[in-house]
């Protein structure tokens, strides 16, 4: 068996069996393996960003990494954004990167780069196979990383002649390291905490699953504490019967609002708030300058355990959570598109079941209150701030549960750093709804520019923040690369697109002219 | 003067009034200065590779780098890999990078990344501003490294709070150091060598500009040497009237039987060949075991002198050099798109003073010969493999020469890394035709599966190399951008739109289904 065949079967037997791909000369003979081996499933991306973006999608809802593959340096760069995204979301990714053949990296061929000096700022682990007998077992160790709570990019990178090689090992599963458990002392700090005036419970990453928030909704009954998300979450269980939480907002002004009343916060996979951006005459930490932390747990550890620890030792295990009702809003009167008119017509349109990826910016700002009654549905958010998340992470998300259908919230310039992914859409048949906010400005901008103090920002400032000239037309950019595609002007219309597009399974793209 | 003024300033001083962009908030001050300082002409992208390789491309032909801005470590990753190629194509960029306040990055923020960390793999030069009476100085030493030859990737990042700070200076213009001189030794070698049997004057770099390709042809007639070009070149002038040469193949095979005529190789501006990937039993060298160099130039010194030195040195000064006749191949009879086929249309529609931006991979390896006798123009061709790089160069191309047409000759599969750039091309109206070569396969890939030594590769791997599920299709793509677009079936076809783009002003793209 060569290195090729050993990487394959070696992911295979550590419960890796999906690929996202964008492959070159010197992944050729892992392609070719996928013939000889059956089980792995390879989706084809034609820009590594949407594969990165997809495994980080697939490890939110399958809660096992995928692989990529992805060729050299360059082709690693182009999926770094996405890459930096999944590691501040906590998610884990076998990155698998080909190198050239050992003997030819001194040579400096035309895409020789420093492959391990690229992977290493979005990578927690980086490794270069040294030899095709090291493949099957580098495989093994790279998905343990990757497996490493909360979950971690874990770079593999194969010179071609490990791959083409005879000698190949197939290697085992090994087990990730058991998280830290919270400390006692912790614990009994934390729940004393929370029995006090002023106390918030913040809570961030793992700890957002329904029952991890039903655990929550219970300590809040015991202890009277309030219960905040972080400004963003890689997913979010939320709906009917669930515990809904606010989150802390993004702008900053109203993040030192939502924060105000606390000078005690215990953190449970969450991290001190602090601002998305440094603004001049801002406080950069969004909570109040006498607050004292209780760091009760970190992301990496077990925070369902942690959980029904502090659920115990605040006496809540028999309490009754605060459940959301089932309601939606009402459809509002025909009107243009806005942020607020698009709302409860979204709201309307989560299924149970559903995958909402949301990449709003500015445009779903409302969407949070507005939503929360819609039937039980997944919430997927962008961690690490790089646009261009959305649509690739909604693959992964569509691989990862083929029986829920994913609504894709995309705002027209994030869209527009990743628009390969619809082509992908396409070629799998995912049943995946993506609704384009087609405000045609970078509008997250225009309010940044007067933030961070530039006073009357003048035309050629504007001009640099509007996509209008030329508009987009993204009905026909979807139909180019073979998804289906509608425009829709009001919110009548935007009903009804979207009650077609979530009642038929396949990509469907519906562009929201506002 | 804020930071942001001092940096536009400097930059003007220095002679950069181009900068590609795609900014965020932690470079709005910049994009603010904008407005109060006049001279910088600014033009977005919605993708940051389309402003780095826009800037390789304004390089190339302007002979001064322009300057991009992108947002954070994420803005830089996506435009990481169009700098590999930059940086292996010899092209000068300033490259600069906003970066959190100097206050925030501690706090680890959700964008938050090790900037210089992703920087470098693709930097000659990395420098972070400290201060803000630092930024005008930073930014004259930026584009001195930019400058300095054969054109280098200087990117400096600049922490918000430089920008927004009062205490910005501007810096006058830092000369680069003058390129080193050849040594007096190696040129008598190197002319005595040409003069021999199997002697070859290999040129690269700045060697292929007009006169100095003109001076190697004089050089060739006085020695009886071979010439020949690196397998690829940022830039070369051709056409009827200049000293035409081939290059070195990229298929393995057909680059060792060009080389083998050859024992000894004068490097002018060129580097010893090898393979652009390495192949099981195959050598990575691609020159006879019994080669000796004449490392006589390399591409960063002055090649204008150095090949000024050798003719004196052969005594050549004085002789004719072979000049390529005017002449185009005739239309060839009416036929489906093939390589072949397309080869005599394309070359006829190359006007004087074109410039051919070539990303055809396989599809435009007969273009050479064909091409040859054309109307004086520019071609340009990927140095660093990473494909993407042809529609991006092409703005930076149409920019610099406003008064030249861009015809960027783009294969399918590579196209699809950077759509984005056919919206700036709409935006700027840009004098620019893109054709694309539609085989919806990555065709080249097909070939290097059996050069790797897979044999009979199965359905699943010839999948992953295959575009034709769903079938993209280009003119919808580019009408959604805003770009006129047709597609044509037939030479007959291809000729009539090609001159109809050709004489009309403004971005088309033309869809070649083949």
């Amino acid at each position: 068996m060569n290195g090729a065949e050993s990487l394959v079967r070696s992911l295979l037997a550590s419960d890796v069996d999906v690929c996202f791909t964008n492959p070159g000369t010197s992944e050729m003979h892992f392609v070719a393996a996928l013939d000889h081996v059956p089980g792995m499933r390879s989706i084809l991306a034609l820009f590594e960003g949407v594969a990165t973006g997809a495994a980080d999608g697939y490890w939110r809802m399958a809660r096992k990494p995928a692989s990529t593959l992805l060729h050299l340096g360059p082709g690693l760069a182009n999926g770094l954004s996405n890459l930096h995204n999944a590691k501040k979301a906590g998610s884990g990714v076998v990155n698998i990167v080909g190198e050239h053949a050992s003997t030819h990296i001194a040579l400096d061929a035309p895409l020789t780069a420093d492959i391990e000096g690229i992977a290493r700022p979005v990578s927690q682990w980086v490794q270069t196979s040294l030899s095709t007998a090291d493949v099957g077992a580098d495989a093994a160790r790279a998905v343990q990383a990757a497996r490493t709570a909360p979950g971690q990019v874990a770079t593999l990178i194969l010179p071609g002649d490990t791959a083409w090689t005879e000698g190949g090992a197939v290697a085992g599963p090994l087990a990730p390291p058991a998280p830290e458990a919270v400390a006692g002392d912790l614990l009994d700090r934390a729940a004393a905490t929370l029995a006090q005036e002023g106390a918030l419970l913040l809570l961030g990453g793992g700890a957002l699953t329904a029952e991890n928030l039903e655990l929550a909704g219970r300590i809040a009954t015991a202890t009277g504490c309030a219960l905040m998300g972080e400004w963003a979450s890689a997913r979010t269980e939320r709906g009917a019967g669930r515990v809904n939480i606010p989150r802390v907002p993004y702008p900053i002004d109203q993040a030192l609002q939502a924060l105000a009343p606390y000078d005690k916060i215990v953190l449970m996979g969450a991290r001190e708030p602090v601002g998305f951006f440094a603004y001049p005459g801002k406080p950069a930490r969004l909570t109040r300058p006498d607050v004292s932390f209780v760091p009760l747990a970190s992301a990496d550890m077990d925070l369902s355990a942690a959980l029904e620890a502090l659920a115990q030792a605040t006496g809540a295990a028999a309490e009754v959570p605060e459940l959301t009702p089932a309601g939606l809003p009402d459809l509002p009167a025909l009107s243009p598109l806005t942020p607020d008119s698009m709302a409860p017509v979204i709201a309307r349109a989560i299924c149970e079941g559903a995958i909402v990826v949301d990449e709003t910016v500015t445009s779903g700002r409302s969407l949070g209150p507005v939503t929360a009654g819609a039937p039980p549905h997944s919430w997927l958010q962008n961690c690490g701030g790089s646009i261009g998340y959305g649509m690739a992470v909604s693959i992964g998300a569509a691989v990862a549960c083929p029986d829920r259908k994913v609504l894709a919230l995309i705002s027209d310039g994030s869209g527009m750093y990743m628009p390969q992914a619809l082509w992908t859409m396409a070629r799998e048949g995912l049943d995946i709804t993506v609704l384009i906010f087609a405000n045609r400005a970078y509008q997250i901008l225009r309010g940044e520019l007067t933030n961070v103090g530039v006073q009357n920002p003048g035309p050629r400032a504007i001009d640099m923040l509007s996509l209008d000239r030329p508009a987009l037309n993204w009905a026909e950019m979807a139909r180019g690369m073979g998804v289906e595609a509608s425009r829709v002007e009001d919110t009548a219309q935007l009903d009804q697109a979207l009650a077609a597009a979530m009642a038929t399974p396949g990509p469907v793209l519906i562009e929201a002219l506002m």
